[in-house]
């Protein structure tokens, strides 16, 4: 089941400078800045309501998020659907013969979650998370 | 001061096919379907948590949507902010000098709103939206 948009992610070529926008101009604050090495990325999540925007910036050129950016610039990348069972989720988009990028849940900054292919989403990548458990 | 996010918005190019994907396999549901004619666009919107995915086909040739359409693509078009008081979110974002795309605030389906420019936001179309009250 869904329960709420967890995140948008924006690729920004730049991090300081799109904190820095998003913070001082579009009037949100920064809760979390964080790397995450293995995804070749630093990234930043802003509260909106019950949902966060989140800045992604390449640390290398070779990620997907690197040729993101190469190809079509700064903008809107991913959107982050909150589910209660991401293996659930995921065994019923099979069953859907929905294309997936991810044949099982990997690890993602906060949870666990599996992208769908944007050709089977009117070219919107879709990211389901099933949040860690907070203890 | 921003609220949540009110919607993402979708651009898509068959209006019926996109619900179908986005309620059947996706898995969320539809609230409600809308066509525009003033801004030649028929909308759907599909509720996750406290905010929409807003799904745009657009119903002519000649808006900036259509030609976003032709130009880019289906897929991810531009968020939408929610705020208590749009008239004075416009005022600050002007004496900021964040370059926007309204004067003053424009009517949109669910309430009064204004862009902000994507050159001005890291390559994301922004809407600030404060929703007409409900009685």
């Amino acid at each position: 089941m869904i329960t709420r948009i967890n995140h948008i992610a924006i690729v920004v070529a730049d991090l300081d400078e799109a904190i820095e926008t998003y913070r001082n101009k579009i009037g949100l604050t920064l809760a979390k800045r964080l790397t995450m090495p293995e995804q070749e990325v630093e990234i930043a999540f802003l509260p909106a309501g019950e949902s966060m925007i989140e800045l992604i910036q390449p640390i290398t050129e070779d990620s997907g998020v690197a040729k993101y950016l190469a190809k079509r610039g700064e903008g809107l990348h991913h959107i982050c659907l909150e589910v209660d069972d991401v293996e659930r989720t995921l065994e019923e988009m099979a069953e859907r013969s929905l294309q997936l990028i991810n044949e099982e849940p990997i690890r993602a900054a906060e949870g666990w979650g599996f992208f769908v292919h944007p050709k089977a989403a009117h070219g919107v990548l879709i990211e389901f998370l099933q949040p860690f458990d907070e203890d």
